[in-house]
């Protein structure tokens, strides 16, 4: 039994949908993000970067989505949701575990929260941060242009969880990732699947259903 | 037989030294970063991202520095440089891993390349980096402190090496990374091991040898 610390539509959505995907039980903690519960000390003892998600694994407490989704692929091969250690695809899956996690996603973080970087230029920095997050899309699509369709090829894995996910948090952007052909076509795919409903349910989100 | 693209002190160290633990063979090839070359077709076509460090992996190129230092602990197993999966540590190396690629690590971006973001705040950008790499140093060294010496506790591991990386970066910083004490004597152990002295030789380095 695990319990996910998390917020609707956060980071968190790549754990919960990972977990719905493999299918295993899962007790849902929420935590009040408007509220501030991130930074209550309780949930700092939990997580000391005091973002979400967490999740408590065998009693102890581990953050960082990417990670998250990683080892819970390891946990539950037969889920077969990521290619496994000596597979041809294993060096491709982990490039863009990475990828997503140190290039994308902090793209996001300026889009969305430029005032934290410096807040007299926090327009510029979120307009660099679309930049960065638009070449992404670009780089990404040409990669399923090429190799798709799904991002390690012909078999569905957590990248496009991760993938689909990010591009939710895009949708009202002044480009939304579905501009790319090939990404609004990975992400029909992940929305068709019923873990993307069921997290819809247990999350209670609406937006880009 | 590895072949790794790589710029001396860059990201491509942590590759550099995890094949060097590893013991694999491997050949080297200098990319020139002030000529441009990282940008050039024949680079590109290798890495459209443009960075160092690039792997050549069974005839594949591929990019991420913590993805490939992942990718060689799995392939090296008798190296020993991550915990196995189902190992009880998994979840910790894993956690610290993605840490340090999407926290840490642009902190350093930030930092060094702040006119990238915004040419007319660089200063305040830089600073905010500052700041950012600082309070993931006190996080660090906390973790250190209560669970050290080495990242995952008792064992040695490719953590130790990508933290060491980072906090070879900070060394002119105004605030270098020596100055935890957890951190000093983590970076101590790490540059005693041979693969330090011989990545020095190997890369022509000498700074903060």
């Amino acid at each position: 039994m695990y319990t996910l610390y998390f917020a609707p539509g956060t980071a968190a959505m790549l754990t919960h949908l990972t977990l719905i995907e493999c299918g295993a039980p899962y007790e849902l903690k929420a935590v009040d993000l408007a509220a501030g519960e991130q930074r209550s000390e309780a949930y700092l003892a939990l997580n000391p970067a005091g973002t979400v998600p967490t999740l408590i694994v065998d009693g102890a407490s581990h953050g960082e989505t990417a990670a998250l989704a990683m080892l819970l692929t390891e946990r539950h091969p037969e889920a077969k949701l990521a290619p496994a250690i000596g597979d041809a695809k294993r060096a491709d899956y982990l490039q863009w575990m990475f990828y997503l996690a140190d290039t994308l996603q902090p793209g996001f973080r300026q889009w969305f929260y430029a005032d934290e970087f410096v807040p007299e230029s926090a327009e510029s920095i979120a307009e660099a941060g679309r930049h960065r997050i638009e070449a992404s899309w670009t780089r990404i699509a040409e990669h399923l242009d090429a190799h798709g369709p799904y991002m390690l090829g012909e078999t569905f894995s957590v990248v496009d969880l991760y993938v689909v996910m990010l591009m939710r948090w895009a949708r009202n952007m002044p480009r939304p990732a579905t501009d790319w052909p090939s990404l609004a076509a990975l992400a029909a795919k992940v929305k068709a699947r019923p873990s993307w409903k069921t997290l819809y349910e247990r999350e209670q989100l609406s937006e880009w259903a």
